[in-house]
């Protein structure tokens, strides 16, 4: 726990590699957490081949933990590995749609997050690349991955460079707890809620670096767009489509 | 780690409520997990009271931990908040997309399995429901989810009841580890890597007692059908559209 309430993103690692003894028992230990009916609809690619993280890096837009970090791991959706076990087996899984890829999303993503809470233990630092679901395709090709498995998110993990960055904020709990039934915002909760966010010095100086009016407008016009957003959403059906998890 | 090392999913709770001071502290921690932007795109929906969980029981086919759980978990993928901060501010969030849809997905995943490992590790014990993106309307009217909102797990959580249950079995670590590449599977390696989970005594009596002639049978004929889960894909992808998150 108390690991936990200190954690906040590693961008930054030292030359220290994590051998395979750890990262397996890592990964191993993330395989107890929950998934749907012991399918284990998910699978890791393990990337440590500086050539291989190079191939990465234009999908993650280049980020530099990409290829800075000793190991990159990427989180996959993955219907493969069950299906052919049926195919062997005189049954015919019927996991060619949406539902499944949302069971296998759910897995994979349980997965990830148990490996990283265990990774942080041991002292490790971690961060997560949101850019798979932008770049799956490219991401798909550079892994090899087969029809019926979709990258999910991709953690750079490594030993943290000190000093350490700041903790990022959160919003206080009553802004995600709804305690019986949601209770819906007023303008009222918004200013409360936001208060803390809208007036800490990191994003005070990120609204004027970005030459806006208001913090929500750097994520809006800025980061987040929706022209970026649809063109993503578009991409991204194409390849549930493609991998066979759509008609 | 060890408690990580040692966890099964618990569905017997003893009269034990969870005091609302260690539920927020668990969520508090686990909002540190990592979200995409710190936008924080998720939200959770506390369920205490008895006739609320009997509200939600049939969504959950009605499985007995949902009444005699003492704390009923729903965590959703939630782009409402931001929107109206947004609206609030200046700012047009155009979230109202798959792409959005899926990051909002992550960040309440990720917030879910941190909340798990964190009440784990206090020795709660928790049982995550996979009906929830089967049946997601009617969570969606019984728990007043606004457009924005989607439930995706829901947990519910107590104190173990003992005799604990035994753990299940995993795949071994290399079913789900790709070095560099992801290698496709061999007949030959399906049969290595499944043997353990076919010859566990319960799996060879989940097969006798279905009268089935193999596991995968089990899974594909009577658990997870190809009619059942197009049924539940296009239940699903509606929701979507109703949510605001498909055109």
């Amino acid at each position: 726990m108390e690991t936990m309430k200190k954690r906040r993103s590693i961008r930054q690692y030292t030359s220290e590699d994590i051998p395979n003894e750890l990262l397996n028992d890592l990964l191993s230990t993330a395989s107890r957490a929950s998934n749907t009916g012991n399918m284990q609809l998910y699978s890791v690619v393990v990337t440590r081949d500086a050539e291989n993280k190079q191939r990465l890096a234009p999908a993650h837009f280049n980020q530099p933990m990409v290829t800075s970090a000793p190991v990159v791991l990427t989180f996959c959706a993955d219907i493969n590995r069950f299906r052919i076990w049926a195919e062997n087996r005189k049954a015919q899984a019927g996991f060619d749609n949406f539902q499944t890829f949302m069971a296998a999303t759910i897995d994979s993503m349980l997965f990830a997050e148990a490996f990283a809470e265990a990774a942080e233990e041991k002292g490790l630092g971690l961060c997560y690349l949101g850019t798979t679901t932008y770049n799956a395709k490219p991401i798909i090709e550079a892994l090899n991955l087969p029809k019926g498995v979709v990258p999910i998110v991709t953690i750079t993990v490594g030993h943290p460079q000190e000093p350490l960055p700041a903790q990022c904020e959160r919003l206080p709990l009553d802004a995600i707890v709804h305690e019986e039934k949601y209770q819906d915002y007023t303008p009222e909760a918004i200013d409360r809620l936001y208060k803390g966010k809208e007036e800490s010095d990191s994003n005070k100086e990120f609204v004027r670096a970005n030459k806006k009016e208001t913090l929500a407008q750097v994520f809006t016009e800025i980061r987040y767009t929706k022209a970026n957003n649809e063109h993503f959403s578009a991409v991204f059906l194409q390849v549930l489509k493609d991998q066979g998890f759509l008609k």
